[in-house]
C-alpha cells in the first residue's frame, strides 16, 4: 500500500505557489487518469475527476493545489512521522489523503467528484473553484462536499461569514490653535472605538456547533497636516458572523455599531455557511469515525459550496493554527485518519 | 506723502514665494539705502537696517518677505480702499507700513532695527530670522520687538507654544476570526480619543491677555491587512499651550493625556512667549494709540525673539483669519494705523 506521508512529501516537492500550479495540476491529472472509474476534466490548472455509477448520493471531495509564497521553506523534509515544508499543512497533507482515496477505490457505494483547484490563497477573483462554478457548474455539483483544509482531522462544520466595511467620519478643518472653529474628525472615532473595544460577540449554537462572532477594527486613517484639525477620518472594520445571521442582518448590525458615520462603504462581503450536519453522508462520516465536530470560525470555500446549495464541511490533515507559517508541518496519523475515513465512506456508503 | 495702499500693491506685484524672495529683498535693500540714518546689511535674502543714534532703547521692527504658494491670486488688485492679491494680508500690508516708517524718519527718539527676512512660511530650518539669530545675532538684538504679522492693527501679545507628539500603541496580531488570541492596537485608541474629545483647555489670563489652550489629534494611522488584528496604531496630537506653562510641563501634560501609550516621540516643539506688555516701549505704543490687546493663540516668530530674551508682540495690518486664503486682502486704514503708530513711537519715544 502507498505510504501517505511519502505521497504528501512528493506533493510538497512540486512547487505550487498560487498562479504557478501547472506542474502539480499535471501530476494530479496524470495520476487520476489511471483510476478507471473516474472521468478526468481539466480547466486551466483545475482538475476534476468524476465517477458515474448512478448512485443515489454524490459526494464532492475538494482541495486547493496552491500554497502561499515560499518563506525559505521549500521542499519536503520528513522527521519521524512528521512532514515539514511549504504547503505540508495547508494543504498537501489533505491532498495526499484525497488523491490516495481516488486511486484506491475502483467502485464506490456513492458517486464521487474530486475537485483539485488553483488559487485559493489569493484574491477571490482568481479562485479556481469559483471559476469552475462560473464556467462548468455541472462538473462540481453534488449532494454534499468535503473540503480538505487543515482541521486536525476533525470536522469543522459550516463557516462564519466575513464582512469588511469602511466608515467615513467627516469634520471641519481649522487651525489647531483655534480648534473650536472646526470639528475634529479623528476625535469622532473615540466613541466608536470604545464600543468596539467592549464589543461582546454572540456565541450561537447552530446544529450543535458553537460559533463565535467578532468585530475588529483593521485599519484607521486620518490627518491633513501637523497644525490642522482634520476634516476626515476613516475606520475599516471586519465582522465575522455566525451562519445563523443573514448577510443583510450582518450589514445592518455593523452599520449600527459604526454610528454616527457620514459614509459607509462595503469593502468585501462573503456570507457564511450553515453546518448542515444533518445530511446522511456527513452524519455517517462523523458517527462511524467518531469524529470531533467544531464550528469553523474562519471563512473557507465551504461557503462557496453552500452558496450553490451544497452542504459542506472542512475535513483535512494538519493544524490550522500553523498554516502559512514557515515551519508548518503535518502528522502521518492525521493524513491516514482522513484517508481511511474517506475510503470507508466511499466503499461502505450511507448507514 | 506716500500712498500706503499703493506701496503695498507694489510689494504684492513683486512675487516672493518662500525661497524666491531675492527680487523683493533687492527692492527693500535699495529703498533702505536711501534712508541716511540706517546702516543696511544683507544676508542671503534677509535685509537688516539699523540706526545708530545711541538712544536708551532699541526697538526691532520685523516682517517676513515671503508668501505661501500662489493660488491663482498673483498680482495686486485695488478695489476702493482694499488691496487683493497673494500676500496682501500676510504680510505685505504690514511690510508697507514698516518700510514707509523706515523711509519717513530721519532721526528717531529710540534706536530702531528693521528686519525683513525670508522663509517664514516654510519649515523652521529655512527661517531667515533664525539664520540671523544663528549667524549675526548682533544685528537683530534689541529691547523689544514688533512683528508685522496680520493682527487687524491690534496688539497680539506673546504667543502660545506648540508641541506635536506621536504616541505609539502596541497590540498583538491575530486572525480577525479569532481576535481573542491577539490584542487590537486600534481599539486601544478609543479611550484616548474620547478623552481628547472632552478635553477642556485652560484659559489662563497672563498680563491681562486671555490665552486658550487646545489639544487636538492631527494624524491617526494603523492596520496590517483586512483580516488581521492590528498590532500597532499611532496617534499624533498637537498641544497649543499658554506661555505660563513651561515646555517641560507641556510635555508631561501631553504624556499624561496619551496614557497608556507604549512609545512617545516628540515630533516638534516650539515654546511660547510671555506677553511682556510691561515694557515701556510696548506700553507707550498701546496707550498712546489706544490699541486693543489680545492674546496670540498661534505660534509666531515672536517666540523666537522671546527665546533670545527680547519681549515681542505681533502688530500688523490684515485679518489673520483670511491669511493663506485665495482671496486674502488688506484694508488701507489698517496699514495707515500701523504706520502712524510706529512713526509716533519712533519720533516721540517713551512716555
Amino acid at each position: 500500500m502507498i505510504d501517505l506521508l511519502d505521497l504528501a512529501a512528493e506533493l510538497v516537492d512540486v512547487p505550487s505557489e498560487s498562479h504557478q500550479e501547472t506542474a502539480l495540476a499535471d501530476l494530479f491529472e496524470s495520476r487520476l487518469h489511471s483510476a478507471s472509474h473516474l472521468a478526468v476534466h481539466r480547466l486551466g490548472d483545475n482538475v476534476v475527476a468524476r465517477s458515474e455509477q448512478g448512485r443515489e448520493h454524490r459526494i464532492v471531495i475538494a482541495g486547493h493545489l496552491d500554497t502561499v509564497p515560499a518563506n525559505n521553506n521549500q521542499g519536503a523534509r520528513i522527521e519521524g512521522d512528521r512532514l515539514y515544508g511549504l504547503g505540508a499543512c495547508d494543504m498537501k497533507g489533505g491532498l495526499a489523503a484525497q488523491l490516495a482515496t481516488a486511486l484506491a477505490v475502483n467502485e464506490s457505494a456513492v458517486d464521487v467528484t474530486y475537485v483539485f483547484y488553483s488559487c485559493e490563497e489569493v484574491a477571490a477573483q482568481h479562485n479556481g473553484l469559483k471559476q469552475l462554478f462560473d464556467l462548468r457548474p455541472e462538473l462540481v455539483v453534488g449532494d454534499v462536499a468535503l473540503l480538505g483544509e487543515p482541521t486536525s482531522a476533525t470536522i469543522e462544520a459550516g463557516c462564519q461569514g466575513t464582512l469588511r466595511v469602511k466608515a467615513v467620519y467627516k469634520g471641519e478643518r481649522a487651525h489647531t490653535a483655534r480648534p473650536w472653529k472646526g470639528l475634529n474628525a479623528i476625535h469622532r472615532l473615540g466613541r466608536v472605538l470604545e464600543s468596539l473595544n467592549s464589543y461582546e460577540g454572540r456565541r450561537p449554537v447552530v446544529d450543535g456547533c458553537e460559533y463565535r462572532e467578532a468585530m475588529q477594527a483593521v485599519y484607521v486613517e486620518g490627518g491633513v497636516a501637523g497644525n490642522v484639525v482634520p476634516d476626515e477620518a476613516t475606520l475599516t472594520v471586519n465582522l465575522r458572523y455566525a451562519p445563523d445571521r443573514s448577510p443583510e442582518e450582518a450589514q445592518s448590525h455593523v452599520a449600527e455599531q459604526l454610528q454616527p458615520y457620514d459614509e459607509l462603504i462595503i469593502d468585501d462581503h462573503a456570507q457564511g455557511a450553515m453546518p448542515a450536519l444533518g445530511h446522511p453522508l456527513l452524519r455517517t462520516l462523523i458517527t462511524r469515525n467518531e469524529l470531533e465536530v467544531r464550528a469553523k470560525l474562519g471563512w473557507t470555500d465551504v461557503a462557496r459550496f453552500a452558496e450553490h446549495g451544497i452542504p459542506a464541511s472542512n475535513f483535512g490533515a494538519g493544524d490550522a493554527s500553523i498554516a502559512h507559517t514557515r515551519n508548518e508541518f503535518v502528522e502521518r496519523h492525521e493524513i491516514e485518519l482522513v484517508h481511511s475515513a474517506l475510503l470507508d465512506l466511499l466503499t461502505t456508503g450511507v448507514d
